[in-house]
């Protein structure tokens, strides 16, 4: 079995590795630690870990983190980045979910995230962990930058368009919608329900923490920087993540068979038929990814629709899924849930 | 592997069974019938079990369901009781989420049913399928009933009560609210988003189907006809009942203890600690009913507070419960699935 | 032009004050204060208003409360009643939307709401501001207190039934449900999206402070003491109170009639044809409060359900109500609003 | 009074339109028709309107509509063509809020509608009733082409970026959001709740009918063709449409003076301050489109985001407006609504 430590359980990321890993066959979870709860039962926290998950949360400072095999990061930006290094010395692998290590390069995360980061040479030896571009270097990975959520749809949308060579990278747009589980377990004004609830706005369109990461993996798969607008919305609902995505193709090309190659090996990535419209709802509480492509009126501007359940294939579930392969497990394993639907 | 029929798999009840069953560890999904859709794959209907479900939908008539061990009725009032004794003669179980053997007085069941009833022989023989009270029943049963949503609630919340002998059986009272998914996946303008969405109201006050089910149920545990004023609710969102109860107290007695003890041999019924107020989302997908015991100021009057997922505990996860004691499975088999929260 | 002050223009008793009274024809709105955002016009924090006010906040303490004909006070509990006198003595009208002056006993009120009482001298004098029974002293009122929100809807629905003394008022129960804008705007976890969205519960079973205002206006109508057990619950829904009540039958009697009687008059009150089901959205966006009658299966358990818009008739339309009343207006001035439905 | 007449009252525009016009100062409504409720109070429909209409559905044979000045079609697709011109013919004015008389173009009406236009003599007079663009030919007209829903947002949103000449117009880019009242209240099951409801998807991207009617306003102010990509999505709420548009900029302009001097004098056009993002509930109920413009990282891609209420600027609201226009009413009349937030 493998030792699990999850630093920070008490957010959204945090009970949704333990509604994962609490059933997943080749876990035992060690501690789940929280300077402010500690000693209370998690699921006095979380009635719905009633009768899976027993443990309590415990002191950060105990030491029982010292007893994993691997650590994920369920915290705020700004954490993983003072204990990582900490716990690679002591051989126990680490996933951060949060954004400390997804940035290569430091100037632009600390310009973006507004700190000063507290590892920067760690940044290199971070392994992005998106499966689909990353997966032999996860293998070998002691630590992991869990990709962000709205990236995460966002790359598997673009990467095949990318990578073919086939659309105008100076010029892509990625209009996201996501639920406000995305926000966190924060208590703020904006995300109150009667607030949040039957609305929809969008937000940072000026600039979102999101947008650096995005053009960064891009930038990679298309071998020279990617000219990127990335417009974030608000959705009235909890859980799901719809990116449509344009792109102005430059030659001639089957995108459904495009896209339907470049995935056919990735379990957790599904090409919808042509023609389809991907619901979020098709993959609530499920790691998976599900892409429709279209090519309104026969023009020449590519719409690609990607949808994730942004707690799950957007943070948790990536995570478990970068967890399987680092301990060479079937990549699958813990991670059979069919989504829930209606 | 228990071979498994489903009748009727298009509609919520059907595709919940389909979620639960496909990963089953002792099922093989055999046969999922639908006149209307006959070769159509499943998924294609609900993009969710891509992957997961990968038989066409059958005609009910092509003799697949002969060759199950096990039959379910996701289907309308009024389908199994007419295919229910073939299956039966041919050594299949038969286990029907509808309400056709619910109700043993058969003239009760045509009354509140406004149909007659094609095999009312079988009334007897039928067990009704609320493990918490009939599992020994269910055992060796061939034929089993499955309860209505609402009923499972509302009769795991007052049995204790009643069988315990200490509250006034003649003015019961079940205030109850149902998630929308309750009306199943037909087309009607009451339940659209835009009628039923960002709204909330009473219907079916002057007597819902399921008054006579849970008053034949609490009946045979006060030994006597109870008095039962029963008053469904529409909640503005998809999953989940919430049974708020009330009952006079004619005894003086630990509450608490009289339910922790109930149900302390009960995986799937969840006793919250004093003080508590279950949330509908803390069971959502999952096969539990959580419950509290309340009593205001001290006063005589009982107030119990009951929730379930009315697709799950409320209906397919009880009947793959049913399923797994009828074949001498534990009875968790399939059915570990933690809350989807939030 | 009646000059009006409102104290606590952030919140959403305070923002649909605005919404009816920047409308209002016989209405200037001369101060919305707010020490907090003094200087910012009202309109940047709630841009519904973009175009319809254009006063800024002011300090409280600028003096300009007493310009004002009438004082409205959409605070915290515990504001109004330090504040009352001084405007009071400057012959201003004072109406407070909050808890301070419901509760004529004044040791009741210190225990449920946790503090010291600041005007205790003034609770005699403090005019309980539901038209439909106290319009006559509405009239001649320097102070109203404003009812809550569920004891608005409880007590119009009970009051037809004590007044006519056919119900056993020692056994009341109302179960109430409430969309969470009755919890206000502050930022706190559990009425979040994510937390309160898609999820349903009850909550303050063991004693909510509406229970002692209800009471109190029952007893009065009742003569003595009544007998009531008050359960409130969370919508996932944002504006909407419904009301379902139930009372035992001493008396054969015609519940519909006794209803449409008692309510003739009253244009805010609304009596639905026998066999309704009132919806929340009937009244959104209204100062109305919609009843239907029941007696299931002819019983004697009489099934009361009322409906409200809790920031209006339940709060700030009731408000301006009292206001139109005080100051010699038709009472349905500026109150001509249609509900918004779908 | 202008006598009003309402073909189709029984959808949510016919709702919409009664909700303001009942309370319009210069309004009597004189005939609400449908052929299959006819007799029957427009209030037992929606009970919204209870103590507001007392009109009953007529027979739309009935010769009612005769004594009207003005006639509003909200009925689907197809209807107004087949009677609009003997109205006219009989000095009555008629407004269609359906699509019959939106698209010049006959062929291509009949290409996207699938239909023969029953009246193409009278597609030259309609007047397409956007007022922001067209309100000269509004005042002298007998037929009003109302526009679609998503046509005012969008149209409104491009108008001065076209109209100032600063944008490449060959490739534009409109992503569209809409509540699921825009798809009408007719029994369909992708609208229910269970399935709509917390759920987010794109439809249409093949090809949606608003899409000639966004190209033809479009081009008109281009003086040529433009090339639009549009994507609809459906929200999960009741209400609104929010418009995020992308266009590349061709010359260097100040976004925010050019927007605000070309919306100055329109009551119904509200330009946010630069930075904002508008969200759909700052309109809800209300006849107002509120539009942010946004140049992200100050390249050369304009966002502009545009909300309305898509029932009212986007339909009943507009052709009440256009109503006032054509009566030589202050524009406002009747549709001073204040919006309704929370």
């Amino acid at each position: 079995m493998i030792k699990v430590g999850i630093v920070g359980g008490t957010g959204y990321t945090g009970v949704e590795l333990l509604r994962i890993l609490s059933v997943h066959p080749n876990v035992k979870i060690q501690a789940v630690t929280s300077r402010k709860e500690s000693g209370m039962p998690v699921a006095d926290m979380y009635t719905s870990l009633r009768g899976f998950v027993d443990v309590k949360f415990s002191d950060p400072d105990a030491g029982e983190l010292q007893q994993c095999d691997v650590v994920f990061f369920a915290t705020p930006n700004g954490i993983a980045m003072q204990q990582a290094e900490a716990l690679l010395n002591a051989g126990i692998k680490v996933i951060d979910l949060a954004a400390d290590f997804r940035i290569k390069d430091q100037a632009t995360w600390e310009k973006w995230y507004g700190m000063t980061h507290a590892a920067p040479h760690l940044l290199e030896e971070a392994v992005y962990g998106l499966p689909e571009i990353n997966r032999e270097k996860i293998k070998g990975a002691r630590l992991i930058a869990n990709p962000g959520c709205y990236p995460t749809a966002v790359q598997l949308g673009f990467l095949p368009l990318i990578e073919a060579g086939v659309v105008d990278t100076s010029n892509l747009i990625a209009d996201c919608k996501s639920g406000v589980s995305g926000a966190g377990r924060k208590a703020e004004v904006h995300t109150l329900l009667a607030e949040a609830g039957d609305n929809f706005k969008a937000y940072g369109v000026a600039g979102h923490r999101h947008l650096p990461e995005i053009r960064q993996g891009l930038s990679i798969a298309n071998g020279s920087e990617v000219g990127l607008t990335f417009t974030p919305h608000l959705l009235p609902m909890i859980r799901g993540i719809h990116a449509t995505l344009y792109a102005k193709l430059t030659k001639d090309v089957d995108l459904q068979a495009l896209f339907e190659n470049r995935y056919a090996n990735e379990t957790f990535v599904d090409v919808l038929p042509a023609g389809s419209h991907p619901e979020t709802r098709s993959v609530r509480g499920a790691n998976i990814c599900r892409i429709a492509v279209h090519r309104p009126q026969g023009g020449d501007t590519a719409v690609i629709l990607a949808v994730e359940d942004n707690l799950v294939k957007g943070a948790a579930g990536q995570a478990v899924q970068n967890m399987n392969i680092i301990f060479g497990l079937p990549e699958t394993t813990g991670l059979q849930i069919v989504p829930l639907m209606p």
